[in-house]
């Protein structure tokens, strides 16, 4: 261990003395705006910084700047709103950038102002999470707790570890990851201290319910998610809510590869070429059926499509195996704008003629009756239930998935009403062989079907 | 109800009197040559009747005349084998009959006089089963229970029963039918006092774990099959222990259809006219597999043989679709002669060249090396569990068959080493069409496909 040298690394990925002292002067100027802009407003407010900005924990090209004004608690939720976005969008008028208004649980402003995205987020002064009006309140206190117990020198520590887990693609809390948030890996560096002592910690010790309770709650035992770090300021609160278990093996994996042969390859992204060919060869050479269901997404926030799409996903696999066929594996992807796609691949997407159709077990005359009446001479005893032999419905799954894909047969489905209202109007079934001869194959989508066929690549190096 | 004759049924199937006189005569014949026999040689035995001849409750035309020769339970084993068989020998020689030895439990002769089959069974003479030395020893309390609480009037409802049950298929306690003993039909009529009250009783108040304990020696609870019966010669034995769920089912479900709609059908065999060219067209049709594993049988006891072949059947299904194929539905069949059938009806017979191996869980660091030696970079984490795609070892299940009924592999399978040696020697794997076209398709075995293609026949009319 330690062949390796962290200066190159960071050379690259920690923030240059001029992209820093840019996004300070540019977040002090901001913060400077909205406080007089405040005064002058004889609005009770006060602008401060939050996030990896304010931490000095960000990676370098990735500053989101965040600011969140805050008002005093006695102030009620519709005059916040109204203060904080107009506060937002003068201050960005007055220096010359563009604006929108976003929502998350609640309102905030996105301005554009040289290059630079800066969100602007109104929420309350809260001294501690007692007082917690809304999720971003606690934004502030995280900022704070991580500014006064991250030392300098761990600064350091958390960019390696963010810029890990991004290469291995597990860094990240929104679902389409799933993976670890930024604030996440500050705790984790604060706890066990250096990048290098969170990677031994988790190839080693980590296994599914791991707790970690910095402030000492006690209060672990009350979640059930897979890993749990008590938030140091929510006692309440598991800050590795979002991960997956999925994610979370994946980095104990990838952190005992690294710890075995440590290669600075680890802080790059993978970035395999693919070729049509060998794609078209893979799937041929499995012998299963891969089919496509293509149609675009829904126009919500990326942070709502993914979780439609993987109940989407789950529902047809579902009713796929309910009707007797099997989905060897499958996945979903979007590059959420104008295309999504389901993909399904099966090893059994043909059946014969009949089925078996369990009915009621024969102690219960009435259940019997009804279902006899129905039946008659074709059902048989099997053990002591009825059964009877029926014509199958769908003989393959194409003619199920076109038939069960249609308005009247769509309450089969689970998924949310905007997908279901887009595969309605425009959605394709398309087996992968012609999907792949098509000119709607774009490199995107082919990076896609490349990491399906080749999971865990990026765990290695 | 009861616009059913069945003074009608009884003429069919009660013994008439020149049956019943000559078999009397013939019994009697037989206790008293034994016991003569007995006398010369000097033996303590005494012969008594046992079975149905002496409860007068045969089927008309299917006497079995059992004759036990009771010794003191002072004798030793030996001297009881010794003795019996010699004293049944003398006894068949005397009358001029051949004979052979068998052994159940125990061993017996059997003797064939007059074109009657006379079993005699020495055994010891116990007053109550606490001086039970073998199983056997129960039967003279049996008959002599029957004989005290079973009514004369009774005789005509207990034929009425057992008709009933041989013609839907349910009668018998040996393995292959797995159905009421005769016994366990004298029982039921003792209790519920009519034939067609123990329909009524079955049909509406039997559910699986129905409990009946005539002598109230209240160890019902001990017995955990379907259906209980305290012995009330044995509070330890529940008579009714070799009925399968499915021929109790089979009698709940046939009792409320002559209840609703007597008929005197349901006391004949159902006899369905079998043709080859309906049963091709009917495999054809379902689109399945069927495929016939055929062998000799092994030359041990037919109830002996059943429980081989169905260990067998369960195995090769267990062994099917462990890899992934789908069995819709199996049976057996044997002539106990010279040819045994497993029937194998498949709806996944083929399957594509990759399948799914699951490793170990990635928080093993140990297990998780091997496997990673042996799969490297093909291996995937799919949850907190490693996966690699393998080969498919079998792509349908004729070569799977093919191989595992070989002498390298026969490990995989359960079954009695008779059967093993068997299959070993003489199997042969035949598709169904191809079986259908061959001069090897007797009778028999037609009606063997035509029971399973139509399975509860039997129990309507």
């Amino acid at each position: 261990m330690g062949e390796i040298n962290f200066k190159n690394i960071l050379k690259e990925i920690k923030p240059k003395e001029n992209e820093n002292s840019e996004i300070q002067i540019l977040s002090s100027k901001l913060i400077k705006t909205i406080n007089e802009i405040a005064k002058e407003d004889n609005v009770n407010a006060e602008a401060v910084m939050v996030g990896s900005v304010a931490k000095c924990t960000w990676l370098s090209g990735k500053a989101d700047i965040d600011i969140f004004i805050k008002f005093p608690l006695s102030l009620d939720e519709k005059d916040l709103k109204r203060h904080g976005l107009s506060l937002g969008h003068k201050c960005i008028e007055k220096m010359g950038g563009s604006y929108e208004e976003r929502y998350a649980s609640h309102p905030y402003v996105t301005g554009f102002i040289n290059s630079y995205k800066i969100d602007f987020v109104p929420c309350y002064a809260i001294k501690d999470c007692n007082q917690l009006k809304s999720a971003v309140d606690r934004t502030i206190l995280h900022t704070e707790y991580v500014k006064k117990n991250l030392k300098s020198e761990q600064i350091d520590e958390v960019l390696l570890l963010k810029k890990f887990m991004e290469s291995i693609g597990i860094y990240g809390s929104e679902f389409k990851v799933g993976g670890f948030s930024g604030y996440l890996c500050e705790l984790l560096v604060i706890y066990y201290v250096t990048f290098l002592k969170v990677l031994k910690a988790a190839g080693e010790e980590w296994k599914p319910d791991h707790k970690i309770d910095l402030e000492g709650y006690k209060t672990a035992e009350h979640f059930n998610e897979p890993f749990v770090v008590v938030d140091p300021v929510d006692k309440n609160r598991n800050v590795a809510a979002p991960l997956t278990l999925q994610r979370m093996s994946e980095f104990v994996v990838a952190s005992r590869n690294f710890c075995k042969n440590p290669q600075e390859a680890y802080f790059s992204p993978k970035i395999p070429k693919v070729k049509l060919n060998h794609i078209k060869n893979e799937f041929r050479r499995r012998e299963t059926k891969t089919l496509l269901i293509i149609f675009t997404p829904p126009e919500i926030p990326a942070d709502a499509i993914y979780p439609q799409l993987k109940k989407t996903e789950n529902s047809l696999k579902g009713i796929i195996e309910r009707e007797g066929f099997r989905v060897f594996d499958c996945d979903y992807w979007t590059n959420e704008d104008d295309t999504a796609i389901i993909l399904l691949e099966l090893d059994i997407w043909k059946l014969p003629n009949i089925k078996k159709h369990f009915g009621p077990y024969v102690w219960s005359k009435i259940h019997q009756k009804r279902f006899l009446e129905k039946y008659k001479d074709k059902a048989w005893i099997h053990g002591d239930r009825w059964v009877v032999e029926v014509e199958r419905k769908y003989r393959d799954v194409e003619s199920l998935l076109n038939d069960i894909l249609t308005e009247d047969r769509m309450d089969y489905l689970k998924f949310g009403k905007h997908i279901k209202a887009e595969i309605l109007k425009n959605r394709q079934i398309v087996a992968i062989d012609d999907f792949l001869d098509s000119d709607k194959c774009s490199e995107d989508v082919l990076r896609f079907f490349y990491k399906y066929l080749n999971k865990s690549m990026c765990l290695w190096r």
